[in-house]
């Protein structure tokens, strides 16, 4: 194992992680990847922000496994789930920003290349953590009938348009896996969806 | 411009956090970095967790207006000051684990690749989001006179060895901002970053 030290240090985190969090009523699937997010950011607030649609776990795996595309609003996200990517079930990876070298006119960039991207994969796992622009297009579109993601982890952080956009996506009956609040970001999107790929590759 | 919309939105986010983060006594540029970390997490703890060694600011501002290399830990953070850096002064940017494809025995990855590039960039611009470990390292190689980072962002994140990191940078002389604790990452080493950027391309 080349990266024989890293694994025993994520295991210790997780270790202390377990010592500290206290009484909760996660399942072991949920736990697994509220635990990763704890560790991706020492914030032990996100235990209480996080929410998982019935079924989103299980659909999430099941999607994964069978290689659907995975879509991630910013590049920052993009890099943090390109390694576990590759070694698990090499998934197609495709980030919105890179798509729209020019914003939409009323619109982000991050929003013009998720319209774009979501065009093309319809039905793609979608992880936002940086966007809540993305998000709310995203939300349109589902509403719209468009697209119909398979899963989507939406974790935008932020002070404006945050929280709503996390409040459209829960009125949608999409799969999804949420941080409430203005919370989220790269880190926590990366380790949700990395998390959820261990427990693919390991249940499979 | 092509970005004016997200431009809008970063200015009213910053307006928000400026309406909620109540009495401090940062200047003026400590705390352009203080909000922009706060923007990246929404978490106004930072506030309390940031440390400035004396002139850390000045130097940094300096030494990216010089154009010095920036060496980052992982993928994340490079990935995150990427576009600030090539739209302000193009320093050369280097991302240690990148340049270590086989950890060294007892080492991280990360860590292998920080040595490595340490030697190569003795007075760069370190930004440690992730790794202990490399940041562990560079204090021992600064310790050893081996290198003279002109700044060091040290805000790696987690459960193992992060605390000891940081209390180690903290002992050495050289020109640092830290947040204390367990908390940091990816995207708060970026934040710190691109702040200095744009404090150093505004007074520039």
């Amino acid at each position: 194992m080349v990266e024989q030290l890293d694994g025993i240090i994520t295991q210790k985190s997780f270790e202390i992680i377990d010592s500290e969090i206290g009484k909760h009523s996660f399942t072991a699937e949920e736990y697994a990847i509220v635990r990763r997010a704890i560790h991706a950011t020492a914030d032990f607030e996100l235990a209480q922000l996080i929410r998982f649609s019935p079924g989103a776990i299980e659909q999430g795996i099941a999607s994964i496994a069978n290689r659907k595309p995975i879509i991630t609003d910013v590049g920052m996200v993009k890099q943090g789930v390109a390694t576990m990517i590759a070694k698990t079930f090499q998934n197609p990876l495709i980030c919105a920003i890179e798509h729209a070298s020019t914003p939409l006119p009323g619109k982000t960039r991050t929003e013009t290349g998720l319209l774009k991207v979501a065009e093309e994969f319809p039905d793609g796992i979608f992880v936002i953590g940086n966007a809540p622009t993305a998000l709310l297009s995203l939300c349109s579109q589902v509403g719209q009938g468009l697209v119909q993601p398979s899963l989507v982890i939406g974790v935008p952080v932020g002070f404006v348009s945050v929280v709503e956009s996390k409040m459209l996506l829960a009125q949608t009956p999409i799969p999804q896996i949420r941080i409430e609040g203005r919370k989220g970001g790269s880190a926590v999107a990366a380790a949700i969806l990395n998390a959820l790929m261990v427990l693919a590759f390991c249940n499979g």
